[in-house]
């Protein structure tokens, strides 16, 4: 099943894809019907990055990063790294020259199911990271892998073209033929909570504004 | 035994939890004899916050943060929101809204032995939260649970009006009854550290300064 | 086999502890042939630190932090102080009291298979710590363990003398007598990665620059 | 707050507590509310072992076993020792010797959110253990706990007295006072499950003898 | 996304169900190009069994079963029910009861990345089970998920219909189109290993038998 | 530092290392000073073995499980196989076939820092193994490691030619040349333990038996 690059990926439009990153992990969470997270462990290297784009995905043996110089040549701008090794491990797979390539070819960022590098020259550098784990141990090139094949990424199904959202929330997937109507969906949700925030910040309790109060003494709360 | 509100709750002096903040979470830990701190898995979402309060319990169902929403009515200034799951769970019970409810009522914080979303939000907002974990995953509001009622936070008994004391060393409990004689100790002892602080910078060691070598001595130390 | 004290260690010379240090934990590691990395759940406190320094390594109960004094007074200018419980333990062993009077002494920095607290305070001192946690629960100071003999600290094998390299990337021992071999050649890994780097920014593939498009196809590589 | 045993406890009657022993702890778990569970990582030596007790319970600091042998005596006939370590530990507090001394004074087992050793002995001599973890480390005799205080074990608050319920799901606390009830409330449950296990045998669906049917439809699941 | 039950799903062959039973996790896993395994964490209740079925998938809310009970009217003879839940859980979903109900259905056990309760009980009616965690925790009955759609259950796919197989070894999945393939290529296996392991118990050296000798030496590996 | 196989190791004599592993584990552990333990997740496939025997330590990349067969041809009767991979893995290394051929050699067991599988087998053949993971998950073989040179399991040294033994309660190591000594101290331990086991089995208390207490009541022990 490994050693295939598939080279022809749809993606989606790059307003929609910017327009997720706007929103943020969270928003775009719920927005999917609270779908599409990658697990918590999922951590950015470094505090504030908000990034979407399309994911390049990149199925390889542990302890092995032979595949990423393979998925480099088959960026994009606007593009993310997305990796997942086909077992359990905490190498570290990238670092500070595979993420000057992947810049060069208009990568925005890179979430790996297991470990980077580098990460004081990635932080100089402005290329987010989200991990499993920070570990300087090297990797070696000697056992095929895929590229643009379907993976499961830290508890997640994740296909070549995806939306890929990542920000200090974690990691979120957004299958490309839905991207549009998650856009809209995240859109709209985020406008209603501007007019909540401004009540909530004026004193008004979520107890009143969500008419929560009968719901609560039906299923039997009690004051005392 | 869940459903349960209990509104009127005391608190310890605001001067009291005040100092308390400013001995901060080691130093008050010591004073109280080693006692009180939540387990060391509770991380702050950003370094540098120092904050003490009375505590506002929340004991909740996994993935349901409804009373949230309750317990935000009960808030009062200086206190702080601690909620404790009754089954382990990394859900994000807490976003920007929750806080911005939160800080309108005078919250200082959030402890949670669960997750915590929206987190660069919450750290524009200068809110600080000691989570479990950071997760998106959004939660429900269907099952009822209790506030102010005794809980079990991350291993460490907190009561509704017990004094919480959180840095970036983790998190501490105060019982409201201690809460005088704690800081007192506390204060003490900080009072002691300065002195000794200043003869270890100026190259006085340690063995010397406690004391330590004659003991050493007698249990056998050997020096080759 | 505890209770001693070995006072007179050899060590590094400054200047190829000082290379190592700027040649950073990655490029070491890689240099001395993937070896001598600790498990990556050892972390720094704050971000940015990159220091060396031969180590001074303590054997040490578990919740017991007496040798920590007793370590203290064999540094020398260089050193950094190295921990390894006998026993897993995630407690407090070190605070700002004691980095104060290792400062005083020209320690570096702590590597501790354990936990350190008062973080806040060492990080505005500029003082680093690698930790396994960071915990305010204390120590006592009632058994003896031992100081500057080999230990195993967070899955590396750490002689007394032998140079500590840790960064972002983690933390890395050099044994002392392999540490100008593995200094030169990091120097020459470094040298060759600028020339690199600048050919991948360019936007050189490094599919071409390592040559790699006829072995992978070798080895049945299949664009689709 | 440590340096206390409490010699005169009350506990349940005999009865009641071999009455929970035979319920089991997902049914006394159930019957309390869906409250008093430890952590799901208390597990027992060998499979098979069901009983309840009295908890004579045990706050000790960690890798000290010094406190146990001043439990011992305060042992009863159907009592059940309970160690909290007032900061988290592995190490193995608890062997055979011990075993036999506690077995000597009526004890039906051990619940220690820590570790214990000589488990193959254990388990010849019938002794059951629940335990977070088996490991052969020695612990010493040097500081002062307390016996027979309330404690924090596994995340679970129990009292001296409380009845302690444990089998191959895990252990239970029930508070002294509420045992008859949940006695009780065990009993009827059972007698209840009897029926329907009879029928699900019989090929009868939940959805059925629930009657969840029309709910679910309400709720708006769709059949395709 | 959920709410849905599919009720006609495709199903494999039962023989060629039972054929890969026999062939065991480990030889399948190989037998279909290393992939497919559930991750480690995933454990039988009790040493021994070796199941195969076809997968009626369930996706259910973190500490809701509801969809359990849904589930079971869809099982078939020679079916595996095999929960993965939308955030992380290790609540106990299932005990005897369900057990006793799907069991009445023909069904060969439960795979679940969440807990497990009642497991004496359950392993006393050799139904077998692999899961997260065993854990007594009750769930409720109050959120919809889904039925037979796809899941990613502990890191891997699942499609309802395909083959599950789980023994001592974990689990392994095979996608419904691949299992006559991977059957007939894990039979070739095993015939190839009877042949070998007789050599081997014989005397004969891995080292000759597979003809390793020339590669090691080209490698480099030296005899000292 | 790898692609290296030492052939003529020392190991202690055979009734040595018979007589260690009739003392077992924890005794054996206490004997050498509370040293040598693996750490605690190294757990036994089944309950009830107890083996020593000379290591035969291996060296592994991850994943790879090459190296293996190079040891095999190493082992003479009385040894024990013991993998340290260079990273972190759980993958199966080892398996039926070989445990046969290992058998064939005269091996008692494996110790590994990673996974193992098709332990139905091994446990129906008598093989015990020790390992960090169950798992079936393949291994290739690709890169050299070591043989026979000095590596970290699980958190211990061990050499070429030291005495583990291994049972129930983990896995400890004695180095080559401590092995008589620590064996007549394991012996005089177990004769103590019998005496004093009669007596505490009669009921008398370890706190007279130890006359521990004077002791107590100097170190401040109430009795309320």
């Amino acid at each position: 099943m490994s050693g295939i690059v598939v080279q022809n990926i749809e993606r989606a439009r790059l307003e929609t894809i910017d327009g997720l990153a706007r929103c943020g992990v969270a928003t775009v969470h719920e927005a999917q019907g609270r779908a599409g997270l990658l697990a918590s462990y999922m951590r950015p290297i470094y505090a504030g990055a908000r990034v979407a784009g399309s994911a390049v995905t990149i199925s390889a043996p542990p302890g092995d990063n032979w595949m990423l110089h393979v998925a480099i040549e088959q960026l994009r701008q606007g593009d993310i790294l997305l990796l997942a090794p086909t077992s359990p491990c905490e190498d570290g797979y990238f670092g500070d020259l595979l993420a000057t390539s992947a810049m060069a070819r208009g990568c925005r960022g890179l979430v790996i199911d297991a470990g980077v590098r580098d990460v004081r020259d990635l932080t100089e550098m402005g290329f987010p990271v989200w991990s499993k784990s920070v570990f300087a141990q090297g990797t070696v090139k000697n056992t095929l892998g895929s590229v643009n094949v379907p993976v499961v990424c830290a508890g997640a199904l994740v296909q070549a073209g995806d939306v890929i959202i990542a920000d200090d929330d974690g990691v979120c997937v957004v299958p490309r033929s839905n991207a549009e109507a998650v856009l809209a969906a995240a859109q709209a949700r985020e406008a209603n909570e501007s007019e909540k925030r401004a009540r909530l910040a004026a004193g008004e309790l979520g107890l009143d504004m969500y008419k929560m109060r009968e719901r609560l003494e039906k299923e039997g709360l009690k004051y005392v």
